[in-house]
Formats: structure tokens, sequence, C-alpha cells
């Protein structure tokens, strides 16, 4: 997987239905697994669309409510069971070690991995993950509990070095990663080849935000502008919108207003509620704004 | 639900699998629901059996591994959002409350009912639960930790009055009660007609045993003796006795071998290893010895 890939693994809100299973996402980029959120059930469904559990190492978790965060005890338990024996990182508010610590003392205390726990402030928007492929940042969000969302963004790449040109002044393999990144050429008789002859620019890097759980909030516009897929709750429909601020959630149309002032490629909703049989009423609702949006789905791949 | 009824929720063992949800099960008995373990993923399975929350008030732990408990706090967590105002009773070793209450007061401080553990000793047979129509006692099971099943008996039934009696004799409605509890009936003439004559005998109270996670133990069969049903795990095939006795588990073998010497009038297996494909194998181990024996399976209902 060079290009990132976006896996759902549940995309209903509070509790599980027949339906929809809770939050849970897996970002995919060059084979490493990060989580997003873990609701009761994400190890079945992980199991299920075959992801592998050896190569889920970072877990991130938006916020402390039981639907996006309970299934954590059973599947560090399960990594356990199959044999791990490489640190498990879980990048979370600062409450969340104090809350699962004692029951992973007890339940996985045999495990012969470490749980390790990364706080982080889920009111600054802050680095909290960089790797040589990926960074990862909060984005705080406004629930009736401190949430943030999270910005993947691929590290910048390489350029693209032109095959033609690499046979035409017969370029040796030794300068082939010095010129995508940016060196010129010189040739045998002392001639300077400008880079930008023997290159075409690199992809730009890759954007993809998860935005749950949060009610209608213009603040996070800034983190998200121009990026490539937004993942944006919305629990419900506008003609539930008391429900929504009630409850610190965000409605369809309110999901599309943010995806269209941040003029975000694609939108994918999600985090239903689970008193709508027919979520095409959600998909419209928001298409009438930001047409470029599409339903959240268990078991839904999205290249980003 | 007049008869005592078995629901199996899940069947498998250590992790979920594609194949298997982990332990759980509800008996249903007058429309009160008990549940015995409560492993991931058990509210998934629960809902998708329709079975009813609001009957649900009664949770038995055979023991604290994660397979077999892990499920608890969602589900406690969805009972508080489906709005639950009646206490919820947790009977399990002494050390669940403590390990369970603080990730419950944190996730589930909301809720508008009470969780009330009942402590109980695994390695004693006592009577834990009683109600009018139900009674549940401990079995100290053999484990690598603390583990008890649990025996459900129905309280003794009244006698059945004969409809054909009543007639003849014209027994006023407000005595019929007494009549199926053993009073005789003396007629306008003051006549005494036997209650035998008036009777037949109760059905004899039904009797369904957990016995799961458990090593062979010749010393549960007194407590089992003669019972209708009796649910005992086979985690493995006695080709891998080895593995078996090393996790203190049973084989399919062992368990119809105790079912046999019990004289059980049927048996079921259940918390099945992953590594068998094709179950199968278990059965025809098992029905070697016992006959009467069929596999557990997600779905199950079975009339004791």
């Amino acid at each position: 997987m060079e290009q990132l890939e976006i896996n759902i693994l549940g995309c209903g809100s509070a509790t599980p239905t027949t339906k929809h299973f809770l939050s849970s996402q897996v970002v995919n980029l060059c084979e490493k697994l990060y989580m997003i959120d873990c609701g009761e059930g994400t190890q079945l469904r992980f199991r299920a669309q075959k992801l592998s559990f050896s190569r889920l190492n970072h877990i991130f978790l938006s916020h402390l409510h039981g639907d996006h965060c309970l299934g954590l005890p059973g599947l560090i338990s399960t990594l356990g069971l199959l044999g791990r024996t490489t640190d498990l990182h879980i990048y979370a508010q600062s409450e969340a070690e104090a809350v699962f610590r004692p029951l992973l003392d007890y339940f996985c205390r045999e495990n012969s991995y470490q749980v390790i726990f990364h706080a982080f402030d889920p009111v600054k928007h802050a680095l909290i993950f960089e790797d040589h492929s990926l960074k990862v940042s909060t984005i705080p969000l406004k629930h009736g509990v401190p949430s943030a969302g999270f910005l993947f963004e691929e590290q910048p790449k390489s350029a693209h070095i032109l095959r033609e040109m690499i046979d035409f002044y017969q370029i040796p393999l030794s300068q082939i990663n010095a010129i995508k990144n940016g060196a010129d050429f010189i040739t045998l008789e002392g001639k300077t080849i400008q880079n930008k002859l023997l290159t075409r620019p690199a992809d730009p890097p890759k954007k993809y935000a998860y935005c749950s759980d949060t009610a209608y909030s213009e603040k996070i516009i800034p983190w998200i502008e121009g990026i490539d897929v937004l993942y944006h709750e919305a629990t419900f429909s506008d003609r539930d919108i008391a429900r929504a601020k009630e409850t610190n959630h965000s409605s369809a149309r309110q999901a599309a207003l943010i995806a269209k002032a941040a003029q975000v490629k694609k939108l994918v909703i999600g985090h239903f509620s689970a008193r709508y049989p027919d979520e095409s009423i959600l998909l419209q609702e928001a298409q009438a704004i930001f047409p470029a949006t599409v339903l959240a789905a268990e078991g839904m791949r999205l290249k980003v």
C-alpha cells in the first residue's frame, strides 16, 4: 500500500446495532496501520477486513466516550494472546492511561509486550506523531467532553526522475536518489544538467482528517483547508438539529458546510445515529451543499 | 417463555474470530433473562438475537479472563444510553468489582441505574441467587485461575390440575391454586376428594449447568448428576490433549466422559479453539462416548 488508504471498521454512534459497529478506522500507509478510535467490536471488524495485527503499532483515541474506546481492552488482550512482543503506542488524553491501566494490569498481565500511552492535550493543535512517511496532529473539536480530531499528512515525497533522461545522460544508479531530492547532474564532460530537466515534481503529500465527535465548529476549518479527504461526523439530520446541539454533535448539513468552507476534495460522513433506518437522507442533505460527499460504511476502503 | 431456554450468544475461546463470538449465553425463563459470561461483542449478539435489554437484570461471570467478561463495560454503557433505571446485578468473584469499577465510574458515570456486584467464592459450591422461579448455584471448576460454573435449577412447580375433575366436581376458581399445591377438595356434600385424584404430578424442575472454563474434573459430577442439559467446554480435540492440560482446558472427549459419568440427558460442547476449522471432529469425538451431544453455535436456542 504505497498510497494512503482509509479502512472504515465502524461508523455507528453510541451503541452498536445490527447495522453499524462503533467508531474505528484504520489508516494504511506503506503497510503500516494506524488506528483511530476503538469502539467495542473493533478487533472483530479488523479481522473481518483481513488487516494484519502485526502491522498495527499506533492507536489514536479522539475522546473518552465508551463508544470510541471500549474495544481497547479486548484488542490489547487479543494482541497478547497472539504472542505480540512489539510495543503498542496509544495516543490519547492523559486520563486514558489512568482509566485503562488497572484493567490492562489485570486482564493483560501475561502479555509479552508493552502498552505505552502518549498523552496529548485535546484543546491544542499539535504534532503528536511523526515517522518517515507520516505525521499526525490534533484538531481541537467541540464536544461535551474534551475531544480531538486527527490530521494525517504524508511526509513530502521525492520528485519523480524522468526515465528517458536517465537513459539519455546515462545517469549512474548511485546518483538517482540525490537527483530525486533536488541535485543537478554533471556529465562526464563537466556539463551541468539542471534538476528541473531531469525530474517532474513530487506528488503533493496526501492529507486526511478525522473529525468526530464534534458539534459544528468553524474553528477547525484552517487545519483542514484543501485536504484530500475529510471524515466528519454527521450523527443527525438537520431536521433533528435541536438534538444535535443538545448532544454536541453535527448534522449532515453542518458537516457539508464545514467541508465546503474548507474546500476539501472529498467528504465522508459517519457516526450515524441509529434513528435513521435510511441514511440516504443524510447523504442528500450533505450533497445539497457539498456534492463530493459519500456515506461511510463498515468495510469501506477509501484511497485518499 | 414458560420453559427454560438457553440462547448461545458466543462459543469461541480466547479471541473473537470471523466464525465465533466470545463466551456468553442467556438463560431465559418466564421472560426473565439471566446472562452467563460477557465476552467482547456480547451486546451485539444479544441485539442480533432480538433479546430484550429490559428483561436482563442478572449477569453471572464464571471467571475473570478477558474473553469471558470484557464485553461488560460496553453492555453496561449501552444499558445506560437506553435509559435504564433498574439495578443490574452482577455475580462474580470479589476481584471483579475492584477491576471493573474504575472503568464504570468513568465511562458510565451518567448512567441512571446502579450496577451492584455480588461476590461469590469460586472454590465453593453455594447458592448465589434465588427468585420465585429459579435458583443458581456455583460449581467449582479447575482452571488456571479461580473459575466457577453455574447450575440453574427451576424451582419446584405446582402439580397439574386435571381439567375434567374441575368440571366434574365443579371446583370453584378460588380453590384451584390450593389444589395445585397439594390440598384436597371438599365437596358441598362434605365429601373429601383426595388431591391425587384431582391432579397429575408437577413436571420435575429443569436443570441446566454451564461448566466453562475448566480442565477435566470429576469433582463436578455430583453437582450435575442427571441434569437435563450440560454445557461443558471442549476447547480442544483429544489429539491436542497436551495443549488442553497445559492451558487447563478440556478436550471434547473429556467433556463427553463427564456427561456420561454424570448421566446428564444432553451435552452441549463449546468454547472452541480457533484451530479447528471443522468442528465436526470435536462432535464425533464426544459422540463416540456420549451420543446425545451437540455443538454449540451462535444463535442457537435450546429448550431445556
